[in-house]
């Protein structure tokens, strides 16, 4: 279970968080050669971030995403035990508070740089809505999330070869169509991960870490991914 | 009919519309992460819902689009009968109907906030030109929904591993090239069923839904799409 | 030679210089929804041109542009006779004057518009240098060309499944790193297609075809792709 | 060895560092045609010159970059001998020296334009940190380049059809998420070809090499690169 679960798991999502957590800090922190790259840059960031930890989360099936594992729980045929579930998802909050430290490390300077406030110090670790509005917040990320476990049950229809690009370019789409008011986190590991890290590095003036809101892109999500689980079963696709 | 035409055209029509209106909502409505992020955004974004949809509605076809439908019944070999092209047709309407509902509750804040203006708000559901000019404006549509229509025959012609991205990826072309003038509806369901939501959703100061404007977005894409397979006929597409 | 080179060529070139033409009309006329979309969405709009318009052509291998069918000459295993290549070059130049007044008609109303002016409406059609030199603008585009066809010739050493997509991401590359200084033709009917039609068509305030400038785009990558022809025999990608 | 490794490497490095320097001497230099294109053009110009670079030098496997051949030994089955491992590396510094050569030529008139700065001009050739603090732009570097082994180490491990396309889309990830600080070397080769063709080129007005910084993405891009083959290794990647 540590080789075939928990290690590419880490890994994976580490990965993942390091790309995805990295390009929002090259457009959001001052002075980097990013800064103000704008939302497709960050969308196809995030997107191949997922890219990348698929290909190397590869033994694991590559779920990076508690949403992810408990949709695939939901459809029906993942055919994990609990003790297997539980270790994917300790697995990819430990891996995605790896890729967030490594981030930080890659933009170290730019979170000492005196001229970044607190907002967009925040924002590389985690989403935060643009209107706050816990319930609607939860709708925003349980659509996103549906969206997310839905089509990839629906990829094994429709045989390709073009490997992980194809959850990569949907990561993309639902970053430029459904990011819109809360940063799609559509990952409770991959918000909750980095806002543990965001609380405990010794970054100067980081300002709150956020925790009021921290529950919306843990719950929504996975009510989207056990939903997505229960659609994508209920019209076949598995 | 209900599982092989109409449910698959429901979803992954409703995918596309939930995916495209969405990105406009991103790009136009205030407040939101993806404001004023661009017209590449919002062409990915159109293109790359596609994608998903078309993994959803792998059943049908995935035709998503009454041009298409029509187009493949005029290029010949659809062996559709008109209760299966009516069944197609009504399913992509009410799908496209379902798609923008879930787009206005993704984004129900940014369309009550005072700031959005009515023409942003009904241009997250439907097209409307730039310059008024009704002949121009149903030349633009044609020429458009005709390459797309012509060009998905020619996919046929050399086979390619790359799935449901080939399609995106011209819906990505036409955007970028041929969206100028009307906002490329290309596709009568795609503007008609948005627009009838926009009428029926309780949105706080909306304004005129353009019903002046909604026959050029049906009748000029069913023009380009029948020319466009009848000349994919032609040329031996088929 | 009719239904296997001409009229692919015709067809293919059209739809490629529709969607090339389309781009920078929807970027530089003035009204349009693309207006000021940056270097990115126009090296896309080309890219994917070429994506599409090699489908349709598959007929004839898809040149779409003498460069290719020089170039394919010079790398010595073509197979074509004088003849056929003048077939090639008379149908691309045809095709891409087809393609040109389509893309005048989508945006008709745009170039009619008195707020457009005459290097806009010039830039649509054909390209020109930023910075005049003469003998440094072929030397950009001898490079641009010789990169195509020298790449091209070497795709078949590494076989893969996407596609016309390979060669129109390396025109997406062609064009965001080489079209700075000359706007990229690398395609001798590209330009002097489309020339001709500014030139008569009835284009309100229309200015010079710049026909000072026309000759480069034609001789440079002619000289560029049987550079890249001899140079891809001589390495043994042929 | 001249034909199964110098050559190819000297080609295929060529053509990255042409397009990679050209898009961002198509940034960044006044008066060109995508000047002030942005961060996702960079991008996108660097990973598909890469993408071109690789197709080139399909006959040696195509590593274009010192980094790539000592992560392999490091990994443990490249099957190099010494002397074999120093033909890769100066291939691939002529070849990035030749490229960048060409990268100048192409925009000679841009480079000669009074209006460009000194720095704009070697930024085009190499890359500087934007916060210069030499321990944390090496940590940069080395993540970076840790990303871009690992993770091509990992692409073995689950097949797909979309050939050098994989790579592509990774380094336009790196560029994404992990450029932001020191412009993303990665590629010791990348580098230092082109600084020392800065240092020697004809360019008016062009100031400092900036021998001082060219250390960092020379040492750390090899740490970075071994560490990844080590680790690739450790994993069971090869």
């Amino acid at each position: 279970m540590f080789t075939d679960i928990f290690l590419p798991e880490v890994m994976g999502t580490a990965i993942l968080i390091l790309l995805g957590c990295g390009v929002v800090a090259n457009v959001v922190l001052p002075k980097t050669g990013g800064f103000g790259g704008g939302t497709l840059l960050i969308n196809f960031g995030w997107g191949l971030g997922v890219y990348a930890g698929v290909y190397v989360a590869y033994k694991s099936g590559a779920h990076l995403n508690p949403a992810v594992t408990l949709g695939l729980v939901a459809a029906g045929n993942s055919g994990l035990s609990f003790v297997e579930v539980v270790v994917y998802v300790v697995a990819q909050v430990l891996g995605a508070m790896l890729g967030a430290t490594l981030a930080w490390a890659a933009y170290k300077k730019h979170f000492d740089d005196p001229e970044a406030d607190e907002g967009s110090k925040l924002g590389v670790f985690s989403t935060m809505p643009t209107i706050h509005a816990p319930i609607w917040n939860v709708v925003t990320e349980v659509i996103g999330t549906f969206v997310l476990i839905f089509v990839i049950l629906a990829f094994g229809k429709t045989p390709t070869e073009v490997g992980p690009l194809a959850v990569a370019l949907l990561v993309v789409a639902i970053g430029a169509s459904l990011g819109g008011p809360t940063g799609y986190a559509i990952n409770p590991a991959r918000d909750l991960g980095p806002r543990i890290m965001h609380a405990l590095l010794p970054i100067p003036r980081k300002g709150s870490s956020g925790w009021h809101y921290a529950w919306v892109p843990v719950v929504a999500p996975i009510i989207g991914g056990v939903l997505g689980g229960f659609a994508g079963n209920a019209v076949g696709f598995v």
